[in-house]
């Protein structure tokens, strides 16, 4: 049985690939082999491990079985007539991107992003920032969205005894009733029909001007351009960025100099053991492929994730 | 009875003191005075709040209690035959000092720190960030200190499932078993002739490459050149420093440019409300003091916290 690797990965996460399947599989590495010889690969293989192109797996009829290498379904909601199998990361990412949620948050109540910017200066200020921090500890959090990261989300902040709130897809559409007293709003939204620009301009305003807006969820569930003019007349306290409408963030971007903004460059999915994390999913998902049992997340491409 | 407040305070708050204050006690705000006239408006104080030179409050005679506004004691200790109380605020900042421990760990693992330097560049970098960054989750971490920010720092990380040890002043003469093994170290130590000098070059070296160190405690306990020189051989993963051996740190000094290295500037005891906050103690003192009760933190200069 043939297996098609089209996720990049680094020479030594390769080898961990290799060591586990070579001798079992017919294993092709696109990586290893000519861009122009990729897609054929492909289209003979039973099994692909990798984001490939959709016109390709529009054209497979060999292929059982798409494992993605992220948890959103993007560009494959737009498959018709395909009768293999397509699995995502669903739940993969939610430790680490809640872990820079909350890194995001303490980041701007204590200062260190500031502090951060000031270092590069080698700038000491010192005790009068002092009366500028905040402390996170009883805030009011409102996390938009019951998925992995929304859940995490809310477990890190346990010690902090914070007051949060989980809405999840059903009862996000009444997050009105609870945006004029949130202190922090965290979106961890897919991008659905639902959620594309649900958080527009008259519910941004809905919050306080101390309020702090986190997203890491997609760029999509938020009007930017509101989000700016407030962030720019201080209607809202500031704004940790995972995710925007343009990324990367052109250079000239106004969000890049706001000194109440912090822009995590889509980082927040990331971790050193990503990759072998991923291939001991795959791996153990493939187990499961070769006994006939059901695979982990198995994709609702109709609902978006 | 003659209450002398020393602590600078914005206007706001001093008009807070004095509506709690002003109708039943002879007021006097030392920084609404003449500098040369304050010594004598103390001295003939019963009540003093804020931290006076160590010379006044060895002369004084008519004071009962003088309230400092710090949780260190430092120089009272010098202090010979005095008859008064001494109170501080141990205890008051360790909710605020461990939330810019727990903001410091988590710029550094999920590259915050580094994110918010390239924010100034305006510089996109994204995905190959990815791999630099760690998850705090599970990870081993070491406190020195049992005291108010110490066990604040261990409540933090309850949501994130890291295995904490919490090393008291009695036991943390042991903690060379533990570096070895420790992710993160967390000093969170005050002054004493026990704490100065306790994590010295050989004790450092005893660290993973991959640990983080963080001080919120005192400068004096580390060695700092030690540091610096294993920083910059990349013999440890990072270090968060609140506090150094010299405060503000000099515009030339090795730290700040350092990539590897996140400084506080000693902000981690603030927070918005912190001055109404030590208001609040001092009036509700107060009240213990007018009711004969026994007065909550009163010093032991000899222990040194």
């Amino acid at each position: 049985m043939k297996i098609y690797i089209h996720t990049k990965f680094e020479a030594s996460e390769v080898l961990v690939i290799k060591e586990k399947l070579a001798g079992k599989y017919e294993l092709v590495i696109g990586e290893e082999i000519s861009l122009e010889n990729r897609e054929d690969q492909f289209l003979s293989s039973t099994i692909c491990f990798g984001n490939v192109p959709l016109a390709w797996a529009q054209k497979t009829s060999k292929l059982q079985w798409l494992q993605l290498h992220s948890a959103g379904l993007d560009p494959y909601q737009q498959l018709e007539n395909y009768t293999f199998q397509i699995t995502n990361l669903k739940g993969f990412f939610g430790q680490s991107v809640a872990e820079t949620a909350v890194a995001g948050i303490l980041a701007m109540y204590r200062g260190v992003a500031h502090l951060s910017k000031l270092q590069t200066e080698s700038k000491w200020i010192g005790t009068p920032l002092r009366s500028s921090l905040h402390l996170l500890s009883n805030a009011k959090v409102l996390v938009l969205g019951a998925g992995a990261i929304g859940q995490k989300v809310k477990d890190l902040l346990v010690g902090f005894n914070c007051e949060t709130t989980v809405l999840d897809s059903k009862t996000v559409v009444n997050l009105d009733e609870y945006l004029p007293t949130t202190d922090i709003l965290v979106a961890t939204l897919p991008e659905t029909p639902e959620t594309i620009g649900l958080l527009n301009k008259t519910r941004l305003q809905l919050l306080k001007s101390s309020a702090l807006f986190v997203n890491v969820g997609r760029g999509s569930a938020v009007d930017e351009e509101a989000l700016i003019e407030m962030l720019k007349n201080d209607q809202i306290y500031g704004a940790v960025l995972d995710v925007t409408a343009k990324e990367p963030i052109p250079v000239e971007h106004p969000l890049w100099q706001m000194p109440n903004v912090l822009l995590t460059q889509h980082t927040s999915g990331g971790w050193a053991e990503e990759n072998l994390d991923k291939i001991k999913f795959f791996t153990e998902n493939l187990e499961r492929f070769e006994k006939g049992e059901t695979l982990v997340n198995i994709a609702n491409l109709a609902r978006g994730y």
